[in-house]
């Protein structure tokens, strides 16, 4: 509070006034690094290996403009109406259809809530789950806006370690036990088995149950991410957690990877006994998901090839995603490694350790390339020799420039160490 | 947590299992009585003078059609993309302009968020400025969504009284030395000044400066929720507290009343040095507001007369709240009073004391007649003597015949008392 003198002398800005009436939480709220890169990736002489935006080119305009305006014409009375604060029956009855493209085939539309995006999910997952100071873990690295989601609740974030099969179940299990010991309180494990974001990396099969039963003995609830889990272009396809553990875990859907993300829509399923909490805390964040949005969406999936579509799609980023392996083994210096994604939109890279690729970003800016640097995706923030490189958005040449673009101040880096 | 024993013999439910794992903050999360009646109201053999949605049916729906398809079509990449975690700023250059309308003249694009709704905006702010515990003011009786969003954050709801002017100045500066004096920490002051919902009341102009320079003086933020505010059918306009106290209310608007709730498009106009905090909060609950819904809403804005269109549902309501008004005059029992609003969507009805109007529900139903019970409306669901009625979303015939089923029930809850 400001003091007498201050008041009197009318120094007192409204700033000052207010800064006593934040919340402890929002400090911890910050911006995302991704963002500002985000900004910068819209300058067209760059090419952009930063932004993870889907493709939406395929996407059959003609076709969904037309039953955007049906909608309205025939049907504005309900589409442009409040609707139900759970999501539409017709849009939850579907989503479980897609689901079952996944493997996941006991979906009960009942236990489905459609959010805004699958972000809003997590935030409603934290909302009933996560009291100040609790834990929740995650991949090493994770998604940085989950990271943001977290941090907002005053959750404390733990990365587990993982190599190229993903979390590594004994480093899960010690991690837990050491964090229990130092009097943890922990609540959530929040994963992206399949092309994680931003490291491409798969959870195996033979951890998921590993996994699944160690945070079950743990009484940890598994909070599974899975937005790209369809865009697989090779290997075989692997259960999601939620497909054994239908009571262990809430599992988050996303039409944004699949279809558009303008329209906010994702979702989640949650175990029967949770649903009633998860729902109403939803309901206290937004009221009801936009009811026109979810129609489109359902007009989509039912006078449309979305199969079919979804296989285009992977097609596609295989086709971008070996352009941009392709281009790493042109251009990379010989200490580089990167990951080999099956799926989904994107390749981490390690540089050798001691580099941090943070103040890299400027140069490659200088050099027309834009990636995000590895310290994003860790609650810490600390320094790291990762970057992450997006091939989901540009055309394969324009990967290849931009990796092109990228090794000489990567070399430079390396030489410079 | 379950003990072994339970373990041992496979009594533990998942439901068992998880309690534990609940935030405190789960327990406070309620169904809201609105959302219960709203399911019924659907129910086409009764009359629902319980929902306040907006009437849609003088929308251009051939126009809006015809825009959402053009947009989709000829700005699909775009539209259906991710988009700023702020809004648009197109968008947020047209907030401007219809705040305008109202009298806000200074309002900078560059401080105002687009959210979910105006209920995601409320959320935001709780998210921003409310630590469990903390209090948070508002009208008694107040907006049944804002409570529930306020209590999934742990904030103490308090309820200030008002009277047919709105919020009485005297009462707010007692209670808020009542409350620093039993030692609460009041961060906010939430109210709907125009047309509040339920009440319907109006704070009148002379009793804005005094709220104002209270909260200012306590130190005490404000959240203006004017969802209404355009929809005055009688008596002078008021100017909005924020259009004098740019410095100390975050002031939130809706597309819902105006325009369509299905699109889910409401935003905050947020004190300068307070944006950023707020802004950042927003994002981490839904990244970016929906692309799409933003972009229909800006083609509406600059290719329809949406001042028109709200001259005429100002006409639409006015009719609707005079047809209420007649028809409570006709119907009502003598010691039945109620509220005379000069805009928005409801009217408030007082039987006398000592008579509690939830259980009366019931019985209205079986009349075919639902409302919402007054109980609902303040922060401890005490037993309430009032009921609020809607006239937006249905004909003045049909509110007509409503307020006639509804009369013998409340004669025989008067004559029973």
């Amino acid at each position: 509070m400001p003091s007498e003198p201050e008041i009197a002398l009318g120094r007192v800005t409204p700033a000052l006034r207010h800064e006593s009436l934040f919340s402890e939480r929002a400090a911890n709220i910050k911006q995302s690094a991704v963002r500002d890169v985000f900004d910068l990736s819209l300058d067209p002489s760059l090419v952009s290996l930063a932004g993870g935006n889907p493709y939406l080119q395929s996407l059959p305009l003609d076709k969904l403009g037309a039953m955007a305006s049906e909608l309205i014409i025939e049907h504005g009375m309900t589409a442009l109406q409040y609707g139900g604060g759970q999501g539409t029956p017709e849009l939850r009855a579907q989503i479980c259809e897609v689901m079952a493209e996944e493997g996941i085939l006991d979906a009960d539309p009942a236990n489905i809530v459609v959010t805004t995006g699958s972000q809003s999910a997590q935030d409603v997952a934290c909302k009933v789950f996560c009291d100040p100071g609790d834990t929740i873990l995650c991949e090493d690295p994770t998604y940085v806006g989950a990271l943001n989601t977290f941090e907002a609740y005053q959750a404390r974030v733990e990365p587990i370690p993982t190599d190229e099969h993903g979390m590594i179940p004994a480093e899960l299990a010690k991690r837990i036990a050491e964090l229990r010991a130092a009097g943890a309180t922990i609540k959530l494990l929040y994963t992206i088995p399949n092309f994680n974001n931003p490291s491409g990396i798969t959870l195996c099969a033979e951890r998921r149950p590993q996994i699944m039963e160690i945070c079950r003995e743990a009484n940890i609830l598994v909070l599974e991410d899975n937005p790209y889990g369809m865009l697989r272009y090779t290997g075989d396809p692997i259960l999601p957690l939620r497909a054994d553990y239908p009571d262990d875990v809430i599992y988050m859907g996303s039409f944004s990877k699949i279809l558009a993300p303008g329209l906010r829509i994702g979702w989640a399923l949650v175990p029967e006994h949770l649903q009633r909490r998860f729902y109403l805390a939803s309901e206290a964040v937004t009221l009801c998901p936009p009811t026109f949005n979810q129609m489109l969406i359902s007009e989509y999936l039912k006078h449309h090839d979305w199969r079919g579509q979804i296989a285009s799609y992977r097609d596609l980023y295989a086709g971008r995603c070996a352009g941009m392996l392709d281009s790493l083994a042109e251009f990379m210096p010989e200490s580089v490694s990167w990951t080999r994604p099956e799926g989904g939109f994107f390749v981490w890279v390690t540089l050798p350790e001691g580099i941090d690729t943070y103040p890299l970003l400027a140069k490659a800016i200088d050099a027309g390339v834009v990636f995000i640097p590895g310290a994003a995706f860790s609650p810490a923030d600390t320094p790291s020799n990762k970057l992450r490189l997006a091939f989901s958005a540009i055309s394969a040449d324009k990967i290849h420039e931009g990796v092109r673009r990228l090794a000489p101040v990567l070399r430079e880096a390396i030489e410079a160490r």
